[in-house]
């Protein structure tokens, strides 16, 4: 969790998060290009058409529902609410986005999150079991309905093919839906520790969504629901959580050219390769990752006078103080990330190595 | 109501609604050019400020809270369910957008809307009187404490200084939150029968918003909220209600070059100009209206063989069957229409009046 | 409805309501007999067991499930949520007690009720049919889903067999549940006019309720609910709404009692019977109804006057003006009215008009 | 929690719970006398009026509003729900009733529970402040608005004066809400290491309820709100969620006799005194309690062989399993508790003790 307020609007360049610019400019092409033209409303017209149908393509089933909404919170709060019945509840990692940073958007909508004590960010059927076992005394406890988890998660961490399966596994044995936040499912399959594609995570979950804003949109969220009667119902939850855009076309126009060809892994593979970058600088220069870089997030442990030092230069989160002068800091990055940027980081942090070896 | 399913997609020009089109292309131009600078997100990037300083000038308060939510559904339910007390209740026209079209949203935060008939698609002081004697064995019943008006209505007409007045006055009286749907509030303030400023509404209401999507912009709808302690609380809601959006410069650009000058109104008023042109094209042809064309709304009682022969050309809503071989259908107008097209569908009606009458 | 507060409580004998006396005094005694007994709680007690038991025996069903709830507030709103999704529907008559004195609870879950003007208090399959055809515009309306009659209604008439039979047929063309508020289903199935058993209701309907509280007990309503799968879930949802108490012992005793022999018939027939003999009394003096007293509640068109000196006597409600020196008066009976007190309320009718003959 | 499913209902002596008798005969005798009497509905009846006047004649203050509701989940459900606004959370225990026991009814409500690990039962302003500094970053996260405690605690333990006026400072400093939940308020405020009274309790929180049900009651909990405009509006709330009993006096003639004298107080010594010998008498077996025996709650880690011969004559929770042969035990005494009985269990316990020393 940020330990401070969000970091100064001054200029200095960032990798605050990974919507801090607009969108990928061929998404924005396309929207130019068919701005004129009069289109039905509310998620009818012919670019959210042809989004749907490359994302069904690419997913090698059109029977499976596609919904586009404007933000994350959106896309869990409408998948969950459109999932439980009252009483149901939802199994999620204390660290989820959906526990941490939705001002409780799903227990608006009624449902209570039983939280799990996260294992690399992640759910393990061990954790999901326990959960289980502590919520059996019913009626007196919500039923617990719907796990979701989040890939990549929220430190960056991905699952693997088997953990997603020895979840989905469990989820069958006890009847419990799975729901996947697909924020940023592009970094989490293009990672280079990934073994599945978006086709296993159609078949492993009973609903996910694809994210668009980290990903190069300028907003938008493809949610992909696999069960067809509820999927006919979806769009009454869409429009009832108002997250149904009469100009639907803006965010069709955006998934149809994400979706056209490779482009929506290459921004999340470009995302990925700045990490990592970031992240082998820093650990060559003998510091600590407070977690695996397997995404586009780097979270490292830096001594607060270096902190200081790449603050004069640039815009990032202080994520937690960890005491000894020391503190993690985030840095994000993304499609849009420049390399001059990212060497210019990493030669921060090297200068200032060798300075305090020679200090020393 | 609409009599049927929406018009086929297949293309005709139409006059189906004001969300048809993209964005006007000077909205386009400001999201282009800022597109790759890094801005801070969910809202506090410079283009929100920037919207939120024009819009505050132009409104001659500093001190209100402007808020950009992306649709009108989630305007409403937001600005409503930021008000109300579990036990509270909404008083609204049995026409409103929040009773007909928003598959119960404002009942999904948990309130009831009490209906009352709409007089020329309005309420008065009259009719919410009504709702509140009707409404008053506590604690058996919700308490009325919020009024919900369109202006313009979604027939089209719009209220007079004098008549929000009078609403004003009453709700005042009564301690009722008065409360303002502005999804078309542009073409409401210039109509040729409007005597208010933005100003005025302002004044004589607690929180109102203004419409994006229905005058210009993608999507994007400003809340305007005066009394400080809700507007200190109010961007809570936006968040729950997943419309807090990541990248909120694409509502700050849009609203920062809407309020750029007199954009705004521009839009409007020419969007006014065309309805006016078909309404005088279709009364001077010797048919009736159901509705005063005070904005941008056309609402005109045809024959159906005269429909039947503009469906050939034009899409457009049939909005309800009349008997003796009679319809009403709805035009709507926006900033983006053609004139060549209104001409062509005044000519369209005059010829068939001139059939009609050779062959009579 | 009534026109002004509750009477005031100075003591005058009252025709006010159906739940100004304590429990029939059989039910009492159990609750007595059985006080020191230890029962297991939430109402797996030997009493709730015994009540399901003959209430099943009464239906004819053992696979039904009866579930015990405090009122008649939280039988009605936790029917409706435990059915609905989300984004469904109520279709109810707009004199409904879920739509005027349940203080929005139906709402509070969630859901809109799509109101339809009542004839005699009742629905129609035309009138649900106009509900249907008003409201389908999808996924801009919330979906009806549940259609909820009264049976006695508010205003004391009863739906006959053939009525409720053509409410059916509709609902399962439609797949809309059928839902009965049986607060007073006692009165209903004893009235001269009915022509049902409560297998008829069970038949005729999804679920539907037995009225307690209004028909001897001191508290509690039995919920009847035909479908297996929800019942199985049904007490997460009492348990949710804070209605299954950790005493269920407290309605099973009274519910058993109820429910042996025909306790429960016998004390609406002796209520109806007062009615009828109010009724009658008053039509005899030469005033009119103002709905046909088919159960325990008489409402009758009386002068000014005459009310202010039956009010000297005892209380009830004015339930509305009707101009002309005349109101409308609502008087309610039950198994505990007094013959005595019924007499002299007819004798204050017969000797005004005797009075009124001579000085005419 | 406990480990299993409900002890099976073949009669064995219960210490099961605190709701396994009905009333005491004083409550009972009450409710017999006035059984004939009309009285006025919803809670404005003589009974509840006279509940009323004893209850604020208690507290030393006839300005704070008290309302009668059915339940412990009703109480506090209704509570919460009055006091928050859509976008406010609760901070509470891990352990609380309100996040074990009532199936999500608060989030049901719309509320987020933020869970804090509990210090024998309790929280600390330590604990508070932790959740405090977690639940920051707004409007991202749920703002935090309402403190609920339990007194006693659900593992029998109790808040000193100290502790809650440490609390209470904190909440006054943050401005949070400080509400208690009741259910045991008796047995607390009657400890032997008590050293408040109810007085001091109303002091020093916002709202709190007194329980009925878990002493001495049928069924009943009585919410004092000292807030004059809370107070105003609260049987909205208790209307809204089908807790206004139509024959409110079952409820008033209960409370009215709770607090005729010191009843209310006697009952609960009673209990407490019971479960002090029962735990004396562990002990001196030489078992270990789990817990401290505070009020009318025992927890002790007894080995399962005894706790399989203590089932043979006994009805009890085993509550967790701990391994090496041991397990915690429930043992919950009342007002109602035979004194025979306990003796019969600490018999049966040391018995079992001088068996194993012999066979030692």
């Amino acid at each position: 969790m940020p330990h401070s307020s969000p970091p100064s609007p001054e200029y200095r360049y960032g990798f605050v998060d990974d919507y801090s610019e607009g969108a990928h400019p061929q998404l924005l092409q396309t929207l130019i290009e068919t701005n004129k033209t009069q289109q039905t409303g509310y998620g009818r017209d012919a670019l959210c058409t042809l989004a749907r149908q490359r994302i069904q393509a690419h997913l090698g089933r059109d029977d499976v529902g596609v919904f586009f909404v404007p933000s994350g919170t959106s896309a869990n709060a409408i998948s969950i609410a459109a999932c439980l019945r009252p009483h149901e509840a939802v199994i999620a990692a204390s660290s989820a986005h959906i526990v941490t940073r939705e001002t409780g958007a799903v227990e608006a909508s009624g449902h209570k999150i039983i939280q799990v004590p996260p294992q690399d960010g992640k759910l393990t059927p061990q954790s999901i079991r326990r959960a289980l076992d502590d919520n059996w005394h019913f009626p007196h406890m919500a039923k617990p309905k719907l796990v979701s988890i989040s890939n990549a998660t929220e430190i960056g961490t991905i699952y693997s093919r088997q953990e997603l399966m020895a979840i989905k596994r469990l989820c069958e044995e006890e009847k419990l839906i799975l729901f996947l936040d697909g924020a940023r499912i592009g970094t989490a399959l293009t990672s280079s520790k990934n073994d599945m594609t978006m086709r296993d995570i159609l078949e492993l979950t009973d609903l996910f969504w694809i994210g668009g804003t980290k990903n190069g949109a300028l907003l938008g969220e493809a949610v992909v629901v696999k069960d067809a009667t509820l999927a006919t119902e979806f769009e009454f939850f869409v429009k009832q959580h108002g997250s149904l855009l009469a100009k639907g076309r803006i965010m069709g126009a955006q998934f149809a050219e994400l979706f056209n060809g490779d482009l929506y892994y290459d921004l999340a593979r470009k995302a990925n390769g700045c990490a990592e970058l970031l992240s082998q600088g820093i650990v060559k220069a003998g510091f600590v990752l407070d977690a695996a870089t397997e995404t586009n997030q780097v979270f490292a442990v830096l001594p607060l006078d270096l902190i200081q030092r790449l603050k004069d230069h640039f815009n990032f989160y202080v994520w937690e103080q960890r005491g000894e002068g020391k503190a993690v800091v985030r840095l994000v990055t993304t499609w849009a990330t420049e390399l001059g940027q990212v060497n210019k980081f990493i030669q921060l942090v090297q200068e200032w190595t060798i300075e305090k070896a020679k200090s020393a």
